[in-house]
């Protein structure tokens, strides 16, 4: 068991080697971990330019020896390969599972869009490092599901119906573009870092309104933390906000969802778990 | 020339009746502005509940002793109010001139989609209080244009084809909705302002992939200010990025645009000025 550790945002840390090596080969000795060097590049905001980006990506993507990439860590960029890396994948990148959140809700919208792999949105080599500690519990989470199929680390709500997870602003950047997959019949999970209140109303609506979004099962919020402060004042509660705009979009709200850019983030595989 | 003003997003500031009323009666003495008590309402972030901001719109808007709406302010939330307000829009409002611009791109986005009066991207009522000074000149291209359809506010590349404006943020937010309207053919001019460079690169890549935005004739890039920090360094300038999504788009760059956050913002009217 191959598993190709890129980076097709931000430039990773390599401080995450040595724990989630180390942890790995305690708790998975089955599986081999391959950081590909462009993890630790840098240009300007990004882990390399694009196109080392990209290269590294289908390197290892199309390589019949890896199992799985995992993405290393989030950030802003991989939306910038999407383009020209898609119609590179060869069969061998059928094959593999594809593992990330956050920026990389990019890849997996893309790659899901072609039903291209199996991908699912979860902790990443990066949240070893959480300086709130338990770490090998949340990556293990990924890697469990990787290595040897575990259910144990999934979302505890799946398994009635197919399901796809986003960040809610990159999900706002998918929509409209035909890189965001068909979700009809899914429960989405949504959650949200780093956003004022506004922003997160703004992103609620053009969910509620994507016409490629007509045809999902319900929404299911995850964690929304991190909230940048909102001037003036925002009066609404979450729970307010979601019900309502579930309300215009004529959907159920299904409940929260343990998925976030959180310790307990927990492992959706898109379509049926 | 009666001209009624609503604020359908956030509270609108009361300090601007006076020079803008003393403006207007020198400049333009023909109009009578009209200020609905509702833009001084406050209700947490917005300028009252959405029920309250939409009725005021509506008021004004269905009354055909208006000739034109024009937007006091910006700032969030009259995307809140559409898909309620759109429908009650009667016969007197097809009649009207709307004009605004930033968070208002939802309503003159809205409004266009379905044909309904004249809209315009221009500068608003709050513009006469900035305090770089000369707000008259700025709030003037407005008047102009709505009492007189005076054509030397108007952005000075208009004419050619038909053309749109927007915020970039606002425009991406419309992406994959029934309220973008369909732009088929037209110049689209975007703006921004206070947001991080990796904030515009992701919005301006939904902007290149929207399936909606393919037939567009091109695009112009107006003042792009208040840009916050980034964190990594952003290596990229706005022309670089510009015209590489443009070309991912694969619709040319025409140049720059005098609208934007700014004292030199122009009228943009929608379609053939």
């Amino acid at each position: 068991m191959k598993i190709g550790i890129v980076a097709p945002a931000n430039t990773a840390n390599p401080e995450m080697v040595a724990p989630l090596t180390a942890y790995a080969a305690l708790a998975y000795p089955e599986v081999e971990l391959v950081f590909h060097p462009q993890c630790w590049e840098s240009d300007g905001h990004f882990a390399g330019p694009d196109a080392r980006r990209m290269a590294a990506f289908l390197e290892f993507a199309n390589d019949p020896e890896f199992d799985a990439i995992w993405f290393a860590r989030g950030g802003y960029g991989s939306n910038r390969i999407l383009a020209r890396a898609m119609p590179q994948l060869n069969e061998a990148a059928r094959a593999k599972k594809y593992v990330g959140y956050s920026d990389m809700g990019f890849m997996l919208g893309a790659l899901y869009a072609r039903r291209i792999g199996r991908v699912a949105h979860g902790p990443m080599p990066t949240d070893i490092l959480r300086s709130s500690g338990g770490g090998d519990a949340t990556v293990a989470r990924s890697l469990g599901w990787i290595a040897r199929g575990e259910r144990q680390g999934l979302e505890p709500g799946l398994g009635q119906r197919p399901a796809a997870a986003f960040n809610l602003a990159i999900l706002g950047s998918l929509i409209g573009t035909p890189w965001l997959p068909d979700l009809t019949d899914h429960e989405l999970l949504i959650e949200e870092v780093s956003e004022p209140m506004y922003n997160i109303d703004r992103l609620l609506f053009t969910m509620a309104s994507a016409t490629q979004l007509r045809g999902i099962a319900g929404v299911r919020l995850g964690a929304v933390t991190g909230v940048k402060e909102n001037t003036p004042r925002w009066g609404e509660t979450l729970p307010v906000m979601i019900q309502r705009w579930c309300g215009d979009m004529g959907v159920p709200y299904l409940g929260p969802a343990e998925i976030g850019h959180t310790q307990t983030n927990r492992v959706v595989p898109f379509g049926v778990a």
